[in-house]
């Protein structure tokens, strides 16, 4: 338990920073939580209830020292869309909301204990990319309702339709309230801090008062709603919030299509474990500090299992919160700890005053947190980059925005697989010569390099397998063919890592021919590994030429005519 | 078309060549069409027809000089397992296998136009031997009921339990028809040949001989089954063989549950087509010819659509009859052509005349047939040189056997793939040094090298992906951590084919921590297109060191205390 050793040595001068630390995050984290379960579509205390006991359990159990748990926009909008296409209703769909926390945090728990912390690679980082730009723009469109205080049917997309529709039930009160909201939070986001600065305030406050602006506008926008009596200006408010601390829970599994949960659970816990393990390592980067993957497995899996056990939703590694929590000098994972102690007070003292707040006030900070999600850049980047990632990216930026959410992550996997398996297939190989005054062999397209009419010198820049050794087969005949004057072939097998049964079967039947055609089949350069394998086959025996440590050895001992320089 | 080269010059010589061919692989396939369509349990002569039509097909639109197609044991296997499954009785059970070479014929027609012919290349050759391997199992096992005169129930294996409780019903006369066959059988094929040069046979007569053996074999146990009039002793006869041509047919797909057929036929397709693409280039290469294999995919299409529309079963070039149409001196796809007249002659003469052919005889020559196909030296060969593949030639074997052939060879070739991608998760890599004496540079575990405290030499054998970038990350930082004392690192990728985009993520991530450590990362020997991506990112410009051409470069560039050696 990584507990126990930042335990040994906790001092006042490291509780203070923690509990400084843990103060801020507080007050960020309760309209945070507040918004993304409205998002998730489950009341909002679940919302307070998932940054409780969660950060406590990551606390005791995660690696990463700075890490700030709780609902993320990502795995709310995951929920949402999860518990939606099951049409779940009411106490049903909080019940499916424990379910599936409590199914991800089993998932994760599972890897953590198998030592599979590799699953997330397979993930890649354009699909996550693609993912994430998607799941921002769906999460802006669902907030549209909630914004323009109209309530919007069906597919995100679809909903852009009814708003039409719904012209008349606009009112004016919630335009005005979110489009004042959404004003001020942009121009804290992008304004206040230069200004603070030029008024002289230090870069930590007002850095502080930048992150807290959420948390004031909320402040305000209570006092405004019981002021102004908001509702009877037909303004929706979040409503009754039960003031107290989570209570004991355990979704009815048998009011549930739980199988149904199982592949969407699943998802659920990669991405959030991909989303977290990014964000802790960036931070654990900053300090020296390394976190171990399977060991943040089981740290989310607890968290979420605490979740589920205590009336919460899905829960993972926050990127905003958690930069705060490091900014605001978190030492420790004790500042989560001192953070669910706040929100539990928050909830049992201030629960009351929430109700009072318009849903359309919650609305705005979701859409402005997650505008920092869309990444169009990468979009460009990848696709100056490589065609291939970029099609794995748009891929599965299309089908989540489309489809669904889990459809868009498993489209993008199983692209990002097969694409790599497509590359290998058909192997990039060149005809290399010696580049004049060194011992290195290059492709004589790219580079200026001797050649040798008797010799042909050949590169094959793939692993040798099932699905390309065919290919191997074909460039050799070929080459062969229209080069009558060749007497020896070597094999530059500097960039082969590997050669399986069906490969060494081509190679065998290479051999065959060229000797055949009386020509001899040199290798050079193979590597050690391949080499231990090779020495188990039968073709070192009936090799019809020499193994060469080098391509120069092969090129001293083989060449004939005079070399030539092309 | 092929046909058209073959044609110009065709002259006398030739088709006496053809003809001469024609009439021993006539007399070989007839016994071998009627087995194979007891085989896949269909009347005997939907075997004959299936040996017609289907060779004039593809002796027009065929690439292979010398293949000779038709009814083969493992085809028909699968045809009896996917019919059985669908629980077909009588008329519909035939309407099936029109169906199986109709849907195949079509796969494959569409895959040559596509020109796809490398989807051959996906079954692994340790796949395709342990599928072949089991699939001889089971049609030895299938043939136990005839052999034995009882009707055996079930899955094969099953079969075995159930011949116990059927004791009584062994007939002595079928017995003792079997045990002579299988002992002439196998006589014929292991020592025939030698005696028949002991007593100055020429070698061709004697291959011819022994060829013809179980041609031979039918024509007596139907003269003595006559005689003898076996029928009344209890033996099973083949059973009347109407006389004439294969007539137009179309199956009647409203009775077919056709969709269930979608996924065997495509699988059908795929053996049939690795199997006679095999043969094909074994053959073509003894002659210096080479087959194309789209247009093989053409030609085995053709001739299943035909085999479908004239009231036969799935065909495929067989081994041991295209190594007898070579052996007996075929030229041309004519010969094909003439094999099928002489087989619609049979059929029109000698049908009334097989009736009386005992099963058990057919059954003798089904079993000596696949025997050679049992391959148990491959299981040794694969174990020893590679476990990987030997999982997968196992995992095929296993569930081929077990289960059924359709999931054996899916869950091999699943096998496979996921294993390839498994070994790129986990890449190989060695700290190299210089091979003293040349500008080589090899792994120090290895080699006995020149290494430099402050510079360390990195290789790491595998592209990198998405799936392995973290690893690189991880072997990087354990690697910099245990040696204070490095300054430079030099990426040697000489072994790197790939690097996608999340993979350019790690290697800045890579780059950025080395610059705070003050390490410079250096890479060397990148390939031409490797680095033709790499100019569209940012990495070149951000690189906290620089690219060399060599990694001997990069050693004279960089060394700084006298090189040591270890």
């Amino acid at each position: 338990m990584p507990l126990l050793d930042w335990c040994r040595h906790y001092d006042r001068a490291t509780l203070a920073q923690d509990v400084g630390a843990a103060l801020i995050v507080t007050l960020m984290l309760i309209p945070q939580s507040l918004a993304y379960a409205l998002l998730a579509g489950v009341p909002p205390e679940v919302g307070l209830y998932a940054s409780i006991l969660p950060l406590v359990a990551y606390g005791l159990f995660g690696s990463s020292r700075t890490l700030s748990v709780g609902p993320v926009a990502v795995l709310s909008l995951m929920t949402a869309s999860t518990l939606g296409q099951l049409q779940l209703e009411g106490v049903h769909y909080l019940n499916g909301a424990l379910a599936l926390a409590l199914m991800s945090g089993g998932w994760l728990l599972l890897f953590g204990l198998l030592r599979l912390g590799f699953v997330a690679h397979f993930i890649s980082h354009p699909v996550m990319s693609g993912f994430i730009s998607a799941s921002a723009l769906l999460i802006t469109l669902s907030q549209l309702g909630p914004l323009l205080g109209v309530r919007l049917e069906g597919h995100q997309l679809m909903a852009l339709a009814t708003l039409l529709t719904q012209r008349d039930a606009l009112t004016l009160a919630t335009l005005a309230i979110s489009a004042v909201s959404l004003l001020m939070l942009l121009w804290a986001r992008y304004r206040l801090q230069a200004m603070l600065l030029r008024l002289g305030v230090g870069k930590a406050v007002s850095t502080a008062l930048v992150r807290l602006s959420p948390a004031l506008l909320v402040v305000v926008a209570i006092l405004l709603s019981r002021a102004l009596d908001l509702e009877t200006l037909g303004v929706a408010l979040v409503g009754e919030v039960p003031a107290g601390l989570p209570a004991w829970s355990w979704p009815r599994w048998s009011a549930l299509p739980w199988r149904a949960l199982l592949l969407p659970s699943l998802l659920l816990a990669l991405v959030g474990f991909v989303e977290s393990v990014s964000v802790g390592q960036t931070l654990a980067a900053k300090r020296r500090q390394r976190i171990s993957a399977n060991q943040e497995l089981i740290g989310l899996g607890v968290a979420n299992i605490a979740a589920g056990l205590s009336g919460g939703m899905p829960v993972t590694g926050g990127f905003a919160r958690s930069v705060v929590n490091f900014d605001a000098g978190a030492q420790t994972p004790a500042a989560g700890i001192y953070t669910a102690v706040g929100i539990g007070l928050a909830g049992l003292w201030f629960a009351p005053w929430l109700s009072a707040l318009p849903k359309a006030v919650l609305a705005a900070t979701i859409v402005v947190a997650v505008l920092g999600l869309l990444d169009w850049r990468q979009f460009h980047h990848t696709w100056r980059y490589s065609r291939t990632d970029f099609v794995a990216l748009a891929l599965t930026f299309l089908v989540t925005l489309v489809v669904n959410v889990e459809l868009g992550l498993l489209a993008g996997i199983a692209a990002s697989l097969l694409l790599h398996l497509y590359h290998s297939y058909k192997p990039h190989w060149a005809e290399v010569g010696l580049i004049a005054g060194t011992e290195h062999f290059r492709n004589r397209l790219r580079h200026r390099v001797e050649l040798d009419k008797s010799l042909l010198c050949l590169r094959v820049d793939e692993s040798l397998y099932f699905a390309n050794a065919g290919q191997l087969e074909d460039i050799v005949a070929t080459l062969v063919s229209v080069r009558p004057e060749v007497r020896h072939l070597v094999l530059q097998c500097s960039a082969i890592n590997r050669i399986d049964a069906s490969a060494l079967d081509s190679l065998l039947m290479i051999n065959a021919r060229l000797q055949l055609a009386g020509i001899g089949f040199h290798l050079a350069e193979v590597k050690g590994p391949v080499m231990d394998r090779l020495q188990q086959s039968s073709l070192l025996d009936s090799l019809h030429g020499q193994v060469f440590l080098t391509m120069y050895q092969a090129w001293n001992g083989l060449t004939t005519q005079p070399e030539y320089v092309i």
